[in-house]
């Protein structure tokens, strides 16, 4: 006997058995249809690009987590890392083909050779979505009632959309004198969720000094109520703050839409990335906040610099599609999947194969799923067969049925027999037994 | 100003723009369906895999085709170049938790650096189903009726499902003292669409004698009947031949199920490849002959062999969508892709902001797709912007609509106005417009 290769997948990456498979799949239907009612296009770019288009000309110095090789034909290339940088590239490569404003989701896998710990993926997929063009409070109130949207209709109404804005917290830093620490305090604000409210207030002493550590910590705190919220910022910053503004615009568009209550002001909100300017959104789970945000992006102002002068503002939000899974799995939020055919015509006579053809074909034309068992077998071992599968009922016709001409439907479930009917009626049947 | 980096994509690479992505995702919506009405599971196995598992262990001498290199954990990985592969290596992975037969689906994207000439891509979509586990003829058949409904649900009623049976084949071939040269004269035909008769004949000529080739060219030649085509395989390789009895049950199914004209028993049917054992198949469509085979497949004896020692004889078929997406196009089969809202929520003016989002927000209930232009404009620019995204309907709610509580709404295709309307009546109106 030959030597034999080991099935093995490579650390980080996975299979997908049709369960889940069929949930995803799921998910992804749902999604696309919340897309299609808020008139956002799909559009889908390679997997593999030049490394210098995904990582900018400095892409010299690797980043370790990035997938890059030389192909064939001795090009540097790369697997994307993300579905922004590829966005970003597609808009100026088709800006004149794209009326603005341009919405746009993109649903699709991404590989990053990170750290597999922690539950971790290599190859993840992600659903982005992004209004690119104006920059209003009208786009920016889109992008959270989409993302409100996606989570009622993936059944997570129990979840709260955390919002706040980048110009905002700029300023009150800047206010402390503290403009060169920025980006510090805002990673160390960033981690706040996962170190605990002790840590980061130790963290904040060490990099701004205990009395402006203490300003942050009260700055960073929910007030209860918006108008509180917006009256601290207003203190900080002052009312004429453009984005005390903007988060005034969109608290009242929100008390408008009778929305109060899935949306939250949260200033602790910063999101670690350099790259946004604007809002920033997070998206918790009400009975699962330790899993982290299910939903995060924010407003940027200039989405496509490496590609062209053209400025091209935005907003737009991010799903991590994988970690939807785990939470959804989680709260026992999965629905049934359908992953298996509701009907198992059974093979009783090989004869008849073509009798047992026609019969799945007149299910499947009425919108019943069937499949065919492919080979005479005894009856007990179909119906195991349909019981692993999860195939709930069974159609049986040996040589009385057909002598008799009419068919059998046994109930998998409740191990009850409907015999002695026409086709027809056995469709009607199944039907009824689904429901 | 710094320098810009190109927006250039990958040779044999695309993007897919808003139209041909809604397209592709409406195409692989339909097959889902009729996947899931024939109990076909969906898997996914992940994109990148190690090289042995994917090339064998003989992998050395890499083909140039495979997207292949070194991790950051110095792993020999490559991209997967087909979708067989990997769900051969799934199957031997998964076996214990898989009941028999097991019947899967994947549809997702493959690579490989061929030459990009002759309208091939270095990256594109393959959907392919299989049932793995009997060798029976109601298996095959049930591969054969699925590519048929697939056809039929994607628009393509005029299209023609060819198929042979390899042991049929190499039995002819053997009786004419060929066996050493079958893969040649099976390849040589194979190509027979391609070059044309007379170049066919000339090669086979070279490769089998005169007297041979002209034996095989009769022998491939489809009869006008089954039972004429049946009768020749009978004469030349024995009524008692394994693939004659399987054509023959198969054909004789086909004819209870009243399909006989979608079907071709077609001995000109070879596949290329080594793989096949049973019957092979390939789907032309009648008023775009020369686009090749949008659906092929066949039959295989042993699917895993590289990586168990169980063997997992099935039967499947793969469909190019990339080649199918042209064929679509070309025949004008493309139905309006849902790229675009039905419905624009024009602003006029700014502080109505959460009142033109309360509108769209009424239609997104209703079903009718709808978004909401997102800053103040003239009129005229908003118009434009939707006629250019296709947007046919525009809801307009000014200072004049605001005071005496109602919305007009306007069909932008007919330029015809619908004024003084309530909500809920401009929701009902658009509904009667877009019907």
């Amino acid at each position: 006997m030959k030597d034999l290769i080991e099935p093995r997948v490579l650390k980080g990456f996975r299979d997908f058995l049709p369960e889940k498979e069929a949930q995803r799949l799921a998910i992804l239907r749902k999604l696309e249809d919340v897309f299609r009612l808020s008139g956002f296009s799909p559009i889908d770019t390679p997997a593999l690009e030049y490394s210098d288009v995904l990582l900018g000309k400095g892409g010299g110095e690797t980043d370790k987590q990035v997938y890059r090789f030389k192909d064939h034909g001795d090009r540097d290339v790369a697997l994307r890392f993300d579905l922004t940088v590829p966005f970003a590239r597609f808009m100026a490569a088709h800006i004149n083909e794209l009326p603005l404003p341009f919405r746009r989701w993109h649903g699709a896998k991404v590989w990053r050779g990170e750290n597999t710990q922690r539950g971790r993926y290599r190859e993840f997929m992600q659903v982005d979505f992004d209004i690119v063009g104006p920059d209003s409070a009208s786009a920016d109130l889109e992008v959270l009632l989409l993302m409100h949207r996606c989570m009622k209709t993936l059944g997570m109404e129990k979840s709260v959309i955390h919002f706040a804005h980048r110009g905002v917290f700029n300023a009150f830093v800047a206010s402390l004198g503290l403009e060169t620490k920025t980006v510090e305090v805002l990673r160390t604000i960033d981690k706040a969720r996962k170190v605990g409210q002790e840590k980061t207030r130790e963290d904040l002493e060490v990099a701004a000094g205990a009395e402006n550590a203490r300003k942050i910590v009260l700055f960073i705190h929910p007030e209860e109520s918006w108008k509180k919220s917006l009256d601290t910022m207003k203190e900080m910053v002052g009312a004429e703050n453009d984005g005390v503004q903007r988060l005034s615009a969109i608290c009242s568009c929100l008390d408008d839409l009778g929305l109060a209550s899935g949306f939250s002001l949260d200033p602790s909100i910063t999101r670690g990335l350099d790259y946004y300017t604007g809002v920033v959104f997070e998206t918790f789970l009400t009975d699962l906040a330790a899993i982290g945000s299910v939903c995060s992006g924010g407003r940027y102002n200039d989405l496509a610099s490496l590609y062209t002068h053209q400025k091209l503002p935005g907003v737009g939000a991010s799903i991590g599609i994988d970690r939807l899974m785990a939470a959804i799995e989680e709260l026992g939020l999965v629905s049934p999947a359908a992953s298996a055919s509701s009907v198992l015509v059974t093979c009783l006579e090989e004869r008849l194969t073509g009798t047992y053809h026609r019969a799945a074909e007149a299910f499947r034309d009425a919108g019943v799923s069937a499949e065919v068992y492919p080979e005479p077998k005894k009856l007990a071992v179909q119906f195991s067969y349909a019981e692993k599968r999860g195939i709930p009922l069974a159609l049986v016709k040996g040589e009385k049925e057909e002598n008799e001409g009419v068919v059998g439907l046994k109930d998998l479930r409740s191990r009850q027999s409907h015999d002695g009917l026409t086709l027809e009626s056995a469709i009607r049947t199944a039907k009824e037994l689904l429901r």
